[in-house]
This record gives structure tokens, sequence and C-alpha cells, in this order.
């Protein structure tokens, strides 16, 4: 039954197709289904050291990947969802991936795991596997690389803006069910800050301030601030 | 004789032992060795806009690469000395590199273009090049994140630190030949807080400041605040 489970979410991976039928049955049986209560770390990398999860295939829930700094400030470098796939939980087995990176649930989350040896021993196997893996990491690292201009260059204002309008985007809702300091996480600022700006935002009349959440009134006002 | 050095150049290519006979000379035919004055743009990539170089492979002097802000305010994210090859000249080949970057050479610079139309073929016919091009990819953005982590986590004293102890390893010199304009730029600052910045490590008698040039007077000190 979990067996099924695990074929069902491991068929979704594009390069399911060229492996082998022994290829399949080893990845089967190298996989495994992990439950992560919400605020539960995933994953601490520090690359070389601490163990090294493998492939992360979120089923349900969702995760937050962020860079830490030596004060433990966190900035978000993306977040996954059902159906996505997080590679950097697999770095151990990139060795050109020199970049420490953390990953915890933001919510109740079940995620497949395909273990980093099978997946090494994938990619030395399968061209497919190799081509997938390295690709999907320039893809990743150019969407990374869209977050870190945006934190140099755009203001506190826009990025909190930007991050209100994807959201709304993503969960078809008006309604944005964050603390400020989630959304301080998001954006790579302090919550001190956010709060302040979203003051301004609702004095505007963009958003309205509710207990736990965040109501987008006028989205082509916030628009407009995203520039 | 033209044609010899450019075959010799090309020959430093880790994937050159990996092309056929046919295509080492299809991709001498295809590449041409060009010479950048100081200051000059080598490339100016708006991804799917513009011109697409090809692969860089620097022969003589140095290129800065940056990022630009619609404010005209750059952040160099890597510098390419003789010997290197660059990537990201050919992003139109790659079509995972979403990502925006500029080139300049930071002095008179001679390199030799591998086309980008004769890239992309080899990509398709053989292996070792993709492996190649994808890998590097990899590796060059696992340094880039580690430039952009430095620009979020480290005091502008740090990074300033950091760049003139790193610049001294290079040239295998206590002297920086650089105006302060040009340690903005690599350090991802304004030119009125580096001032700032050095004349607070002369008062501490870290550095001395001479005419278009840093002098570094105490290096333990300086790898104090490097931290």
């Amino acid at each position: 039954m979990e067996r099924n489970k695990r074929e069902e979410l491991l068929s979704r991976l594009p390069f399911w197709g060229d492996l082998s039928p022994m290829q399949k049955q080893r990845s089967i049986d190298a996989s495994r289904i992990i439950e992560f209560k919400k605020g539960t770390p995933v994953h601490n990398c520090c690359c070389g050291q601490g163990e090294c999860l493998g492939l992360l295939l979120i089923q349900t829930g969702s995760v937050r990947t962020f860079i830490l700094s030596q004060e433990g400030r966190e900035v978000t470098i993306f977040r996954l969802f059902a159906g996505d796939v997080c590679l950097f939980s697999a770095s151990c087995v990139i060795k050109q991936i020199t970049f420490d990176t953390h990953i915890v649930a933001e919510e109740d989350t079940t995620a497949l795991i395909f273990s980093a040896g099978m997946l090494a021993d994938l990619i030395r196997e399968n061209l497919a596997v190799e081509r997938y893996i390295y690709t999907s990491a320039v893809e990743r690292f150019s969407e990374v690389m869209q977050v870190f201009q945006n934190l140099l260059f755009m203001s506190l204002e826009q990025r909190i803006a930007n991050f209100l309008r994807e959201e709304s985007n993503r969960t078809k809702s008006s309604e944005i069910r964050l603390t400020h300091e989630q959304v301080a996480k998001h954006t790579g600022s302090a919550r001190e800050a956010v709060t302040r700006t979203l003051k301004g935002f609702a004095e505007e009349g963009v958003v309205e301030l509710k207990r736990g959440k965040i109501v987008i009134t006028d989205p082509d006002a916030l628009s407009d601030i995203c520039g």
C-alpha cells in the first residue's frame, strides 16, 4: 500500500520513464514517506557536514528554504508546495553545490524522500537523471538569483507588496493568513519594519490588518507599489 | 597563425579531448580572438534579448561581471582573469539561465570568443560538452550565492576588508591599485561609504591611503576585521 504510494509519487519525476524496471524497483525501495510537523526542520545542510537527506518531493503542505547568518538572521530563498521537488536537500551528491541551505516545514507536511545514496547511483548510471539534476539546479539557481536581486535592488515596500501579491495569486485569495514575523522572513527583513510598512499600506487603503491575517483591499494600488 | 593561437586557447577547455577531429575543426572556425579596451562592455545580456556572445576565454587582462539595478546601481558578482572561462556570456544557449548579467573589461583584455551557435551544436552533439556546461554553471552559481550571502550578512567593513585581502592575495602585493569607486563596485556599496570606511582603517593603522592606491600595512589587523 505504502509502496504503491511511493511509486505513484516517484512516477511524477520527469526522469521516471527513462529508468530501467530494475532502477525503478531500487528507487521505490530507497524512498520513504515522512511527515514533518509544522515548524520542524526538514534539513540542515552545512555542505560537507551533517546529514544529507536526498531528493525531497512534497506531497502535501509546504516547506521554506532559507539561508542563515551567523547571528541567526534568516532569508527565505524559495518555498516549495505540493508537487515540487527540492534538490538542495540532496546537495551532498551534487558536488558543485557548495552553498548552505536550511529547510523547515511551514505547515504539517508530507514528503517523499528519495535517498541521497540511490540518487548518487542513478546520476552515475542514467544520463536522464544526471541531466535532470543539473538542469534543475541551474533553473533553481536562476530563480534564487532573482530573489537576491530583489533583496539588493528593491525597497522594502516593493518587496512586501510583491510578496503579498504573489501569495494572493498562489492561494487565490485576498486574505493572507500570515503573521508579520512570517512576512518578515519571506521578504528578508525585520518584523518591526514589516509592521511599520503594513501600517502605511493600511493608512493608504491598500490592505486591512486583522488578527492573524492581512486582507488586500486594493489590488491595483498594491500592483502600483510593486512597480 | 591566428588559427594556431585559437586552437591553443581552445585546447585548454576541459572538454577539448572529448571532441571529434571534425568538431575541433568546426570549433576553431567558429572562434575568434577579440580585444576589448579597458572600460568597454564585453557583453550586455538581457536574457532573450540583445546579442549573445558565446563562451568567453580570457587570454590576458580581466573582466568584471555585474548585475544592474533599474537606477543604474552595479553589484559585481565575479571577476575573471587570464585562463578563466565565462559561461554567462553564452546564457542564450543555456535556457535554464534566466538571469541578466553585464560584463565589462576592467583593463585592456584579449579573449577568445567561442560562438554561441557552435556551442549550442556541441551541447546537443557531445555529452562531455553538455556536462561541462551544466556542472560549470552550478559551480559558478554556488560561488555567486556566496557573494550574495556576504552582501546580505556581512558588514561593509568586513566586505571591504575581505576584498582587500583577496585582491592582495591575487596580485601577491600589499598595494591595491584601485580607486575607491572601483572598490565600491566590487563590494556592492557606494563610493562615499568606501572612502569613510577606508579612512577608518587608515586611522587604525591597517592601511595607508595613497594617490590611486591602498597599501595594506597591517595584514593581521585586516584579517581580524574579515572575521
